[in-house]
């Protein structure tokens, strides 16, 4: 299984560290870049294009502010395409939010919470597991393991507060 | 190939029969359901476990105002669920969108545009399309298509502003 | 006289102790639980099963982001729910406060200010106070000795400025 | 039971209408009243006032804009106060959203969904069902015909778009 | 010369004092107070009520969150009633605002920007200064001396820079 | 007495109509100007100068999108500026609203409701009324019948509902 | 002299027939193109390439929603580019707005307001003016023709409400 | 060539000087000023009027909150004028955004993201490079260097998370 992870410069960097992690804790193949779309167009297309074409079976791409990677990496591909909104020094991520999701009809962004890099990991392992089977196990694994350190979590609490 | 489509209410319907028409043009079968998370869930789980053992391969999911059936169909599935909100009477739809975008760590829900169905749909096949390699060269097909469109519709353009 | 506590994470606490205080103060039962609506659905539906069946009177529930859990309580429930609205890393709890207030008809969930924990716990008083005549007594005697201690503050201020 | 419903100006009647209704049909006694904070404050405190002593059980207040109505109703009592935004000629009800549910620690207003009158009534019920027990069996038996009803409906949407 | 500067909350106190300081450099006297619209309801109709009587020209309101305080001032008033947002743990100070400009028709208040304490000092000045000269005159020249403040920095930054 | 209305564009006539109506009504001498701050600056300054020299006591200015018009106006005075945002093509106001109220200190702006004109008026009547005894009377006395008024809707709502 | 007009989709047209009025009422030979930045970027590189090489001396772009237009263009050229936000179905042309003003250093686009085309005319025809004198004469007289019309409506309304 | 840079506070000076050391190394001349549009208007025309003169050919005039400046700054020159909206206290730079970008037509303001004062800088460079060949070459030398410093940058984040 093979990932590409693109952020659009790389301050970026620590908000998709998580997603990189997981990935690779899931035995995906992770191909990570710093490429903006505005400043170097020719090496970000070379570089969907080899996604298209080497097994990539999906793209994550975090931007902040006027963030126009993920909408540009959608229009090179029909992989699907994860974006992730980064908060900047102002307006609190709303201006990536808007930059994302509010893409027109024929080339979707699948877009996830601002600084979310951590569910565009999960969003892409379901999205690889649909394929996948022993992928798919896994997650299911994953989620029984979440439910239950969420249990045992509500028994800290409980007993904390009795 | 199978999807669903999930919406909140059935006032939804409007919003997401592009949806729809688009998934059986490229011949998903496809199951629809008006199940709200608040007033059927049991309606909603038993579906939705359905979806996770007869073949389906993502869900989309619609809903407005505080618009939780994305999230709590994420909770029950790892199938990839893709959000739409909908526009409702007041916020322009911006309740529905944070709602749904601003998912927990684990629990991702890929969200499209405010009353985005359609790119619901375009995104639900890119997901399929990662296993099903037919169904990617009827996608690039469609791109080659919409830019031929785009260049047509340029043509007049250019033409009736000379 | 019993109440319900639940976060939707276990960082949220220290944003419901404020409520648990002022219940305990008031000598109420508080059960507490951290039990996400998207992580732990089950053992969310068996508690908020046995709120309805023990005597709890009212349900507090607090959650960040999505924050879908004040929804999801309410829908399980005939029981008055309040829901907190939590400030997350972004968007400064305007996300929560819609995901929680936007309800649809039919199931209501009672929204107080964002990271306001203690109105919660004086709505669940008041709520309480409507079957509980001494405790209407006590929440009297509570607003008096707010105003007294406001018209002490005000005293204070009066001489200061002066 | 009683309950009463303030409305800040005659013009929000038809938006609080629903919410009587739904009071009268489940055989609540239901006082109505067009009492402005700021043009009647007298009138209005005595109507609270005499709330307080005549077994009124919940209030709901409904108000536009700067809508200090809720909250100056809840200084008034500590009887449970429901606060309905209502939609005004800009900003979509944001201004009534947060003028209601920002309110300062010690004087709760638990509000609903903008313009959601219905739900205040709903609200309302819950909590006065919370001594009445015959009024909490009414409630389940409204939420099982509202998920009757839903799964109508579901079935009409899955059959139309089979 | 009399104003009245009422506070919501004596955590307010910082937010205004800069305008305390300015009416007394204009030789106003000035009464301040910090007396909640909702927890101190009669203290400050008694307040208002002595404004309205002793000579008091114009009444400062600040207030943060639901901030009902200026218009429930206005309300007990015809003098004129000036509300400062205070800016609060969230919303950077937007609810206050909406709380505060958002009024009903036939009860103004003279809105000024968020924490914009100063601002409401030297508009309640202009107000007193329609009816007293002589103040109209140290307006006058301290506009001139705010233009020549200006003039001077600008020299320092057209130096710095050159 | 007199007053002066401007508005930044002949287009927002009907918005502050209601405004000099009143204004006239209590027998105010009312000066209208339609001069936008940047397209007319000079007439503008002539017309404040005016304005400073005639024995006008008030200024209303109105003026939607950037909204510069009424702190460019008191900038040239120091008579009581009241600001009016005019809900524009999109936005529902909020950019005016922001660009009037949130002005920097020494130059205030005292900012009514979005489209509010005639709170503009009933606010230039009050700041009149610091130096005018008998407008003061007139003042109070619509008070009294606006709270009359309020009365009988309130007599009339409360009979409908019974 | 030579400019470009870009918009994102044909459906924009109307908001933009403005600015092409008026650039060529001044003169201006103007090239016009529906080329989505998405769905045919080729076609628009090869578009801003020509404008590179053909004499163009300014280019206005013109999106809704995601409105990654005016970025991408401005990647492509060091022509100073124009973006016009257009108003979608929701969110009030806010989404566009921040898409298009929140550029990363380096790459600026030059913003106007929302449906602001005829705005963008006005700037390009600035912008060429810097280099053709003759042009900014036709400026100055356009902006003197403004003010007069100015002055001409103003002394309507002065009447109008005298 | 010669541009301007104008704050409409000494405090605007951090958040300007990247512009002005951008221009500097580009060989343009710059003047700076800090002069507030409301409380040194005189002087502010006087040095606008001899920008008009002087062979200035680009105007970027900063401020925040309220953010007259660079709409009065356009409304004195048919020179381009570029505004920044610098971030205040409050609301995130919101209020000066929209207090820039919404301006009325005829009166454009080039209006650059919040705090992007090197991007005015670029844009005053992309303007004077329409008159001055040399400026693009270098302009487009820049791009190319900022292409390759992207390339690098990308080429180092590739290596670390290979």
């Amino acid at each position: 299984m093979k990932a590409a992870v693109i952020m659009g410069s790389a301050s970026d960097a620590s908000k998709v560290e998580g997603a990189i992690d997981i990935l690779k804790d899931y035995g995906v193949d992770v191909s990570v870049r710093a490429l903006s779309a505005h400043r170097a167009h020719a090496a970000l297309a070379e570089f969907v294009d080899a996604c298209n074409n080497d097994g990539t079976e999906v793209i994550i791409a975090a931007a902040g502010m006027a963030a126009a990677l993920p909408g540009v990496v959608a229009s090179m591909t029909v992989l699907p395409v994860i974006g992730v909104p980064i908060k900047g020094a102002s307006l609190d991520g709303m201006d990536a939010l808007l930059s994302i999701v509010q893409m027109p009809s024929g080339i979707p962004v699948a877009t996830v919470a601002i600084d979310g890099g951590k569910n565009a990991a999960w969003l892409a392992l379901e999205i690889m597991a649909v394929k996948h089977d022993d992928l798919k196990e896994k997650l299911l694994k994953n989620r029984e393991e979440m439910r239950q350190s969420c249990l045992e979590t509500n028994a800290t609490i409980a007993n904390k507060y009795e």
